[in-house]
């Protein structure tokens, strides 16, 4: 594919940069002590999760049950499907626990109880807990009930109570190690105490799985009782996760590049063939208040990657298949209809959701999981 | 499929509801005189593209090349691509001129110099005008340029020039009969006055392709000049053209079933298996200013499609696989997990694109085309 020459907007990935972005996390989860389960939903390739083996990584978690199939089926073993089990999905969780080493996330005391009726294959199970993200997970403090379905699941033996996993989502509302530190601590006490209710109440020795990108990249370690992290956006990053400060607007590693099809130079505007079907309706703020639903830069030759951020331009508005670039005059006034420009994307997992493959540069395409 | 117990989720579509869209907006059309193009982005479903011949439907628009050649694969003809022609596609948009009756899209000199440098069969050419949406498209009150565009297209005798297209984006910020109908007006003012200097000019006769879901839905008839009219969402609406004023909620035709996987009272919320992988980060605001990027229905049974809006519950946040759907207390305490609610769309084009088929009630899964 000729970059520079676009039929159509295409993902694209730096593996200089991804793999360096992987480097940096495992290295930080070797010297704490925690395994590393990286989220594969971010990029949804199992060309992409080969990258992760060099560094010993032997697990993943997933978003869902049909994406655990695909990485199963591409030589994953040891899987988590990160999302409170679907009750309609239990028969084929049980019949992926055949094939793979299969984990998943309870929340809720009926959930647990139609687990533990209807596994028959060795499953790995983990209580999900809500430290202040207020999306799934059963509230921290709630003790009782958090007891309550951890002897639910052990009724029925073949499900293994690994322990507690927790996603800190609200550091995304967060700016900064500070503020994404206070999280940390305040959800670490939370989880201590409640694992020190579990222990005493004849669960001991449970471990704690732990997510989220901000918190993972702005932490320097991951102290006790952290067995495990599981970031996934950190490899690719986006502008969500650099206003967040969680990575440099440089070490994004993922872009869509698109051809022009048409300059505004009246409204200091060039619009690209790419649009929400290509780049996601996820928005930041830019500093005077309007949505931005990409920063643009320039390919550089060769599969090179891109350069920096070009200043002030940015997607301002998305339509289905076609976004509107507006910058400075004089970046309008080079632009010609046919160059391609690149798009950093607002949130890196849902841009790539939206391909049906990835192209690696210097590499080629690869191929990946398809809702 | 048993809707009632989902194992994920699925963009479902009432056929009732759909057809009789399609009846009234083909019956207008009709009293009007003009030919019926629908955009058929909007589904991007060869299948649902075959409800449109009952009405004598031999034309449509899509938004890509390669949806172009899915449609042309199912049996169309007659297909205009109505985005700006990409310049490293013109050797693509030649050979499929060969196969089926093509249209394209161009707004500037530079592409209709190399379609006139470039093409070898027959294809039929629209200029793309701007009224003020100010996407692509020549400004209207560009004449010169508009006509120098012509000339350049008629250079090669295989391209058919068919007249100028229009597409009124700017209804979408506007509210009601009213406002759309201002607009409607201004465009037809200065669409007149462009062919009037087109046909003094030397190109007499030429036609008016006009577009938009609002304008198409609120305004009664379409006079001269327009000759076809292209609206696409029609057929499934959404909450955005409700929110204009171009349906009422009970006509939007699709929607997304997703399973509930979890149940937090406290909080007044439950929580979907399904995201904006599914559903798609598109967002109204709702009245008191928050963002809504769905209102929730129950499903009606035996595939009798789904009950009106629920009162005050919405879709208030989406992470990449689930959902928050907030409601009052009544409504939360009648859910639980396992059951199917119905989420419908804020933007029915971008919600369908995500999916890799849709579900017809009644009938059963059709096939579509993916990016």
């Amino acid at each position: 594919m000729d970059l520079q020459r676009l039929e159509k907007p295409v993902f694209i990935v730096d593996p200089r940069k991804a793999r360096r972005n992987l480097e940096i996390m495992a290295a930080k989860a070797a010297s704490s002590g925690v395994a590393f389960r990286p989220h594969a939903k971010t990029h949804q390739s199992a060309a992409v999760a080969e990258w992760y083996r060099p560094f010993g990584i032997d697990r993943i978690a997933v978003s869902s049950l049909d994406m655990a199939c695909y990485f199963q089926a591409a030589g994953w073993i040891d899987i988590l499907i990160a999302v409170p089990v679907n009750l309609h999905q239990i028969t084929a969780i049980d019949a992926l626990a055949g094939s793979c080493s299969l984990q998943v996330l309870v929340e809720s005391e009926t959930a647990a109880a139609r687990l533990a009726a209807d596994i028959s294959r060795p499953l790995g199970v983990w209580i999900e807990v809500d430290t202040g993200y207020h999306r799934t997970g059963l509230p921290i403090e709630h003790r009782d009930r958090i007891e309550a379905v951890a002897r639910l699941l052990v009724r029925n033996p073949r499900l293994r109570l690994n322990g507690l996993l927790v996603h800190d989502g609200h550091t995304y509302g967060a700016a900064g190690r500070e503020e994404v530190g206070a999280i940390f601590e305040r959800t670490l006490g939370g989880l201590r105490a409640a694992l020190e209710h579990l222990a005493a109440r004849g669960f001991p020795g449970l471990r704690l799985s732990f997510g989220d990108t901000p918190s993972c990249s702005l932490m320097d370690s991951f102290p006790a009782p952290i067995s495990e992290i599981r970031p996934g956006n950190f490899i690719f990053y986006d502008l969500t996760q650099a206003g967040i400060g969680a990575c440099r607007t440089e070490d994004i590693a993922a872009a869509v590049a698109c051809p022009v099809i048409s300059v505004q130079p009246e409204r200091n505007e060039t619009i690209l063939y790419g649009g929400a079907v290509h780049i996601s309706k996820e928005f930041v703020l830019a500093e005077h208040g309007a949505a931005c639903f990409g920063r643009v830069a320039r390919l550089r030759p060769d599969h090179a990657g891109w350069t920096d951020a070009l200043p002030g331009v940015a997607v301002v508005s998305l339509s289905q298949e076609q976004g509107i670039v507006r910058g400075p005059k004089e970046f309008v006034d080079a632009v010609r209809i046919g160059d391609t420009l690149v798009v950093l994307p607002v949130h890196a997992c849902l841009t790539a959701n939206l391909h049906g493959g990835l192209f690696v540069l210097g590499q080629g395409p690869v191929s990946k999981f398809r809702l």
